[in-house]
């Protein structure tokens, strides 16, 4: 057996349990009152990083804490980024939940907890992959820089504008950029990355790289192991709709005032039409049609309808016309309201209009569109569309691009190869309907390509109740890992 | 002075101080958690009413209890039926009030409080006028039968099982309805009065009376008492859309699942057009058009619109086209969303298509439109406009019927001369948009007329955050009750 699976299979109870102790951190990067949790998430980060002889720092942000920390093993050698987020969905609703979202619980080889698969348990696969090869060969084969963040889940803006304030610093102190070894935490990822992009513009230097590797997507299967070679980007807002100054008897007022609830209602109704398409004038005009390879490659991939329906317990499955399910979760943009408020939502009944209504709405973007001019044109719209009689306001909830990468990019067959040792079959190229913000930062930002490792699985139940993280894939991907930065070294001078 | 005069006059300051105390019970019917101060101001009626001399009962429903009390001062004089409630409506939401909703505050003459106005008030008010009557004067001129509900904010239907369980009871050990004086309370008027009809039903012949008389609608404005001839009916209904069997991440699904927040968007702007039209065929079938001369009466009565605008601080006003303000208010129905709740409501965003969504709609009738014909054309056309990829399902939140009172209804022209002693002026015919269930329970169950006295002013903010009553009418408010039953005595020869 070779050193890297010997340590691994060695070690692997203990793996488990520091992967349970940084799942027991709330870190709900969308709730204020979570803030304190979000800094002991980077904290662990910190410390662990620590222990394995990186230099870490911490940096604050407006927000969450960005956390650096780097290894510079061999300058020789290419730098590998990997980026990964500390910071979890909220928990709610709470009482569909087994066990407590925040007790971590193995139930047939399966972690149970907040944040198991989205993200912490797939980025801390990546650091016990650091652990295993230092362990067993003394060093790092590669240079290995970390980008981990805490906003992602709320859109990071603060780790773009540390990236660029810390770019000059870093080449003059280190002198030896783009081979090191620097692990940045980052603890926004779960709210959308607000203050990541900025963070990266500031600090580019010191996220400087040849490839960057992100394990926050998913297999297509069990035993699927997948590259993910696109993602949705999201532009996610809020519409308020403000009536009267206050609540009003539904009988001595009712027919003669406005009702925000209705007018919401009817300003969301019209957003789509009956064949799911979104009826925001300009919205589909950048958007990338699929290639007839992509359809074909999507044909053979597609499950049963009937299943994934019967799956979700849902009465009928429903999309944009003209698209299968896969090209409508992986290559078509969405508009979705994600929650909606007005009134009286407790027990029985309350007879009264109220005075306001609102509902959150993410829109999954596909490229090449725009997270600001969706905005625009969204706004543009619903004020277009909604009566006089009411006021409209909106709050941003940021965004992010979507992404597409070349199958020719840096490292992608030391990708294939390594999934290959880690789950023992190759994987197949697959697109993703999520999004992950940093992804087209660093392309745009530092001019690098992503590798999405997914070693989670689809039905993971990130953002939901229940949600979980098999510790066999939790295994594999810390081989994956390992292997890829062992790749990295002896194919080096090929690929770059 | 007249001695009536004198004595309210005298013991103002304690009437205000017992009603105090009466406000400070949290007396919500449509909250599980507050059943017990349900029960806890039924007792206080109790006992009011007991030291007054009053044969009191407290009658268990399956829902808040009914509380009854009679006295029969003289078997040759007619009975009175007055109604009341001694619920109130949910507090919430809690931050716009100035000061607790259940800590009673006096301020520039007017009491603060939940229920202030709505009922507890006004019903408070014809107590005190017994009280004024019975230490000035020895008896009460008439024999009055109170009848106060706790379900009225929830459609109060234990109230006329328990009339007609009780009916022969009391004939056979009384023998001399319907001149008896009885006390009728119940305690769930705020939420519709859900047990009151089956209690009217059952206890007619302790109910039968002459004439009923409710405060429990408002002046026309200050200065200007009123006698409101018409009451729109209500139907409280509740959507669910379900989607998935749980919530889902909007990037791994979203474009192919339906989401049940968008599909209840929907459905909602179907229910009216864009002129305020309601869409649902039949609803306005049965509908009662305007006379000529209420049209006339109407616009004589109406406000500035505009003026009401601001007050209102909305942006502007809406509702059925082809009809004026106060035609809208009071004599059309209408279609109003009270509540929308679904997914995620919390701080920031949070990525999910939602397993479900619901909204919470009432209907307002008038006459002759029925409650039970409307829930079922309402269930019918969402059932019909809702896709097949959802599932759809209802929560009955109970309702009433539409009422109208002729002109000539036995002792109208004896409240207006009441009004006139209480008040200072002769008091203006009016209609009003609000629900009292139990008047066309009272019609159809006991034949009986009912006089709506409304010693509240439109700007009570009942059903909403600071409600209030003023101190002034509340005196008012005692001395027209004791004037009608002394000029009842006087006048029955001559009216019935």
């Amino acid at each position: 057996m070779d050193p890297v699976k010997k340590y691994v299979q060695e070690q692997k109870d203990r793996f488990v349990k520091e992967l349970a102790g940084f799942l027991r951190i709330p870190s709900v990067s969308a709730k204020s009152e979570r803030r304190e949790a979000c800094r002991q998430a980077a904290d662990f980060l910190l410390q662990e990083l620590g222990r394995l002889g990186f230099s870490t720092s911490l940096h604050e942000t407006p927000g969450h804490p960005i956390v650096t920390a780097s290894r510079m093993d061999d300058p020789a050698q290419p730098t590998v980024l990997i980026y990964g987020h500390y910071d979890v969905q909220p928990e709610e609703p709470l009482d569909l939940w087994t066990s407590p979202p925040f007790e971590p619980r193995i139930v047939n080889g399966n972690l149970y907890a907040r944040g198991a698969s989205d993200d912490k348990g797939q980025l801390y696969a990546h650091i016990k992959a650091m652990e295993t090869l230092i362990r067993t060969e003394g060093k790092l084969p590669v240079n290995v820089t970390f980008l981990l963040e805490g906003e992602e889940e709320i859109a990071s803006t603060h780790l773009e504008a540390f990236i660029e304030e810390n770019r000059e610093t870093l080449i003059r102190t280190e002198g030896k950029l783009p081979v090191n070894v620097t692990f940045l935490l980052e603890g926004e990822e779960e709210i959308a990355s607000t203050h990541l992009e900025a963070f990266i513009e500031e600090n580019r230097e010191i996220l400087r790289g040849d490839v960057a590797v992100i394990s926050d997507s998913s297999q297509y299967g069990p035993g699927m192991p997948a590259i993910c070679y696109g993602l949705r980007g999201i532009c996610a807002d809020e519409i308020r709709v403000q009536g009267a100054n206050r609540d009003l008897h539904s009988g001595s007022y009712g027919g003669a005032v406005p009702n925000p609830c209705n007018v919401l209602c009817e300003i969301i109704a019209k957003l789509k039409d009956e064949t799911g398409r979104i009826q925001i004038p300009g919205f589909y005009e950048d958007v990338l049609e699929l290639e007839a390879w992509e359809r074909e490659a999507f044909a053979a991939l597609a499950g049963d309808d009937e299943d994934f329906r019967r799956q979700l317990g849902v009465a009928g499955l429903h999309g944009e016309e003209g698209y299968t399910t896969l090209e409508r979760k992986w290559a078509r943009p969405t508009l979705d309201v994600n929650g909606l408020f007005g009134g009286y939502s407790g027990e029985g009944a309350k007879t009264i209009i109220p005075a306001w209504a609102g509902a959150k709405i993410t829109m999954r973007l596909v490229p090449n569109q725009q997270p600001d001019k969706i905005r625009h044109l969204f706004r543009e719209y619903v004020r277009r569309v909604a009566p006089a009689y009411v006021t409209v306001s909106f709050v941003d909830h940021s965004g992010g691009g979507p992404v597409r990468i070349p199958r020719d990019a840096p490292f992608m067959n030391t990708a294939v190869q390594a999934l290959e040792y880690g789950f023992g079959r190759k994987p197949v190229f697959i697109r993703e309907g999520g999004s992950i913000p940093v992804v087209s930062t660093l392309e745009r930002k530092l001019g690098l390509k992503t590798l999405l490792l997914g070693f989670g699985l689809p039905d993971d139940n990130a953002h939901a109740p229940d949600e979980k993280f098999s510790l066999a894939d939790y295994e594999r991907g810390i081989l994956t890992s390992a292997r890829f930065l062992q790749l990295c070294a002896k194919t080096a001078g090929a690929e770059t």
